[in-house]
């Protein structure tokens, strides 16, 4: 029989907050307002902690156990594979963070013109004890023009690339995560910017998309409160986190804004 | 007189944890424990936060502010900087990240031969009130070997480079943060790999490391503790933070151990 | 009506090699050996050449025309896309490009625990005139121990993750270019590595790989010529490039080594 | 004394364009127009040819090679280091890469408040016999306002950063390559946008850039082709490659265009 080395005994009195894998690409399947199911692909990293009295993990365990389900990631599934984990790895709490890109089909303003759009998401998912804590992110990349130039100038306005990011933590209803969709985290960050992006716009729908941010500007600072003061309002949500960012077209570094709810 | 449209108020009542320019590209003047000091390139982010009844901030403040200094960014600046942008932007709060490589010149270990080192660093520092906290942080790469692998095979050992990330906060004296060098906290690490990196080996330089390394097999989470061990000891250092992660040569995808203290 | 800027005439005299949309991401799918068809995501751009006549391309045709094929990028849809991209623009010449991560499934060497590997694949493609150029790319990750690290050390060898990274030029047959399979650039590149990467390895098999490696050192030059070697005597294939990179145990660097044939 | 196993002969009898060292990060001295020398941070590959008698290539001597220079990586050493290469490993051919952050101080248009601002530069020389080949790259971020958003709306024009990489090959002068100097590669490809970007603008820079935007429309075709226009009469050049890319800011994927002349 081949020894175990990672069973033996350690001796520092040190316990571990996580070991395991990263960096794991894997193709999977999450939930899809509209469809029902959206297959893509992961980044995974899988966790345990690892109590002082024991030497090593066992790796191999985590890609079996996410074998075992088929790449199936859902909110329904996470919980199964957090037990499973902490099962076969003989530990209090286990941990899964993904990231993938979600793809929707989004419609041009005028013409109607269809195309995919992808947002990249995130799921961060703990068990400690028997407590699921459900953390979904996702980016929405937004068109921002700014007031300030908006306003001192006689003509135009300096616009750009911005990009949103949402997490809310879900509150627990009888001990599941409550269901946030994707869909309406990108539709809510998409009414905060100055106008949506788009896959696919004709030449009538870039009219319609130019004139529409020229009359919505909005900072980064702008941005985060209008999503801030909506998320405030969500019952399903315990805890959020937003941050915007603009890729200046006037310079060569971005400008941020940052909240977090209720500030830890 | 061009109209201030970020000091006009703002009724939506939320406040921002920070508003601020990142992803900004810098040469900077950093302490060096050999040479005294060392010029790098930083990639920086400046903030401070924004109470509920301001619109928005003034961004080209950051920038002058940082002029200022010319990029001289020690342990010794950094607080008058952060003050700077409390005062200059009406804050309660402000805040710095930046993260460089910082260079040191190694020597092999039979042949002396000689070369440049690159260590990826980041300074994270906040001003609250008067309060400075101070973060550093230094990713060592390290070479590691197997302990299982090294046990099981009849000979050989699957080794591969790793990555200690050791992240430590300051204990403050008099108000200033104990100071820690980038020096120690890279010989710490390499410590607790199975062998350290060098810039340039030679033949017997190679026979040396090869062997040095397979006589101190380490896992993932032994690099950790190790690290980790030192530290607990450190009385300068208040919270600490240590990330291995291991870039492995017989799978896709990596494996990581980590661990914070005290745990928060 | 609106007007149509990009159909006005150019006076500059300048033609453009390539104009079009890039650092789009799309869901695919893509031909598989064993499954027919597997669906990923890619990174694709698309482009044809500009007359030195014309001001501008009409950038919203590229989408139009992908959305057409839903995303069906296969040796065999790829000349239609190619021939619609040029009819559409009125161009001598179009171009796609696309990198996509492709998975397989892979069983270990002893236990035969099975798991999916991820594989970073690439069609560049380009129709000039009636003619398809297509050039299929596939990065394969392999376990690398040094010859000279295990010859002049008394016990062990540094290794460490390489990746090998093949581009092969298709024979048109008929005017169809001839299928080669990514599996089969996969199998090739690991077979001329030390040892293949697995997604899921149980402790005899860890033991397996570990001393397959040491009994199969190789240089970068050794991969590089090996795979090489193969390739010339493959009647498919009218030019192919090969390069290798090895992520070094030992130093903070990489090295790596390639080869071009025939060399233009 | 220790074997020499790179040195032993290869029956395979393929020979190798390149064999070297990459991803080494090194502080490095590059010329500077106003200040005469600039010290930066890059990121370089060197190699040689490989002769198909010859099993490996000995990488140590590169590191060697570039570590008594000390860095210093201008068009005057650049020969010499090549050379010395060439010589040291034994090759007729020898390769040098390099990409580094270059940094120029801007003065505000309106204010004329400085700052500093990066650019992305990169070497590739070669020496192919006694023939050295060089090729200076730089990469200029630009505000590109949209010619046809502007004029089929009532009002604002869609713009964003763009981004201009101009490649140029040195026409040799008593075996020396002509100098073109990186300062005179940004200014024109900031001549070919519709604005430049800044480090620093105050609000009367912000309003004078805005409107000098709204007055210069141009596509990514019109980027490359202005550059190009430019670039053939240089008498100093023999060969450029010029690309433009624009983060679109209604779009979430990019746009771009390429000219190389003379086309190869």
């Amino acid at each position: 029989m081949i020894v175990d080395v990672q069973s033996r005994p350690d001796v520092r009195g040190i316990a571990l907050d996580q070991v395991g894998v990263t960096d794991l690409r894997y193709p999977v399947t999450v939930l899809d307002r509209e469809h029902e199911k959206q297959q893509t692909i992961a980044q995974i990293s899988l966790s345990v902690n690892l109590p002082r009295e024991f030497k090593g993990t066992h790796m191999s365990r985590f890609i079996e156990v996410l074998n075992e389900h088929r790449g199936e990631l859902t909110a329904r599934t996470v919980k199964t594979i957090l037990e499973q984990l902490k099962h076969k790895l003989n530990a209090e709490c286990s941990h899964l963070e993904m990231r993938f890109p979600y793809f929707l089909e989004r419609r041009a303003p005028q013409s109607g013109a269809c195309g995919f759009m992808d947002y990249e998401c995130s799921f961060v998912a703990e068990l400690n004890g028997g407590m699921l804590d459900f953390v979904l992110g996702v980016q929405v990349p937004v068109t921002t023009l700014c007031p300030c130039s908006k306003e001192i100038s006689d003509y135009g306005a300096h616009n750009q690339r911005g990009m949103i990011t949402v997490e809310v933590r879900s509150v627990l209803v009888n001990g599941h995560p409550s269901v946030v969709w994707i869909e309406e985290l990108v539709e809510l960050a998409e009414r905060c910017g100055s106008a949506p992006l788009y896959p696919l716009l004709k030449r009538e729908d870039e009219r319609y998309v130019t004139m529409q941010a020229y009359e919505n500007p909005v900072f980064v600072e702008d941005m985060v409160r209008n999503v801030a003061a909506e998320l405030q309002r969500d019952q399903r949500v315990s805890w959020f986190r937003v941050h915007a960012r603009n890729y200046e077209s006037i310079h060569n570094h971005n400008v941020f804004a940052t909240c977090e709810w209720p500030n830890q």
